[in-house]
């Protein structure tokens, strides 16, 4: 997938609760040269979620039609909706030299690693456990079952944090944007990368 | 070599003329948790060379005996002396959590990656062959037979590049400085690197 002058695919996981979606904002913010995927679902949109901003919005016989002719980079099936993260857009971004974000859960992660081996990968992670659970603990409106099946999905994308390449601490959005800042700098300057010049 | 909070022994090699010089004094500049080691050699000090500052100057004597007690993680033996890199040194700081950065040329550069494998490596390569012989060509009062060598020996660096993990590019000094500022950052920031909490 990757190309010369070619953007990079992040993969970006972390539990709920860690700051994906504001870490990201600053991000884009600091630099106009990265930019998040935007997925595809059969779902109907919610109040004021607008398509191709929030997700592109296909019907459930265009998202099976793209899965029999592989469209998508990856894609899950839930209980009432399909989801998957299209190829085209992602492929159109990367050449024209943006760095492509997936936010996605730990499952759907491994299984772009798998597909796509010079992607890569930041897990975000909370500064610890109990800031965690407060964040998770939300608005005090759930039960006791509700919130224990939030922290034991917490602790699963949690456990496979080793299969990312780079962990980044969410103590501060500021700071943890500009690591990953640093990480994508850090990744254009490997050598493969980076062109020589004639000299002999 | 690696510890818990050990900073990073990090390979810095480039042709001469790249400006590896100017930019470790930027880059230290901007960051404390930064240090350049302090070869040893067995060549006299030249008018204003500072032992322990320039180089640590030993006899060949103690030279000889460090190689053979293996207090060397790299050496070479010249005509007329013999240079090479203290371990002790570079351990109490790499153990203290700085950054270490042995600036060798690209054959001591190998020997280090094989010996240590878990060292990071940089590049710096100057923007263009022409910018380097410009550079190289200096004060105009080498031989065309001098300059040949040098150019010949430019050359012997740049087709090593390769073997380098990381490549900056030296267009500006400050740029530069930057760029391996943030390479350190990602380096730390890789997932084997990062402690977990207790969520369990």
């Amino acid at each position: 997938m990757e190309t010369k002058n070619s953007g990079l695919l992040i993969i970006f996981s972390g539990p709920s609760g860690a700051g994906k979606g504001t870490v990201l904002q600053r991000l884009f913010e600091l630099r106009s040269d990265c930019v998040c995927s935007v997925s595809c679902t059969t779902r109907a949109p919610r109040p004021g979620e607008v398509d191709g901003v929030n997700y592109h919005f296909i019907s459930t016989e265009t998202f099976d039609n793209w899965v029999e002719r592989d469209k998508f980079i990856e894609w899950d099936r839930h209980f009432s909706a399909s989801y998957g993260t299209p190829k085209e857009f992602v492929e159109e971004q990367l050449h024209s030299g943006k760095h492509v974000f997936l936010e996605i859960d730990v499952n759907g992660g491994q299984n772009v690693m798998r597909k796509i081996p010079g992607c890569l990968s930041i897990f975000l992670m909370p500064p610890s456990w109990e800031i965690l659970e407060d964040r998770l603990k939300g608005r005090g409106t759930e039960t006791a079952e509700q919130l224990e099946k939030r922290f034991s999905r917490a602790r699963f994308e949690l456990d496979n944090r080793q299969h990312y390449a780079y962990t980044v601490i969410n103590d501060d959005v500021d700071r943890a944007a500009q690591l990953i800042s640093s990480i994508i700098d850090a990744e254009m300057a490997r050598t493969q990368r980076v062109p020589s010049f004639q000299y002999n």
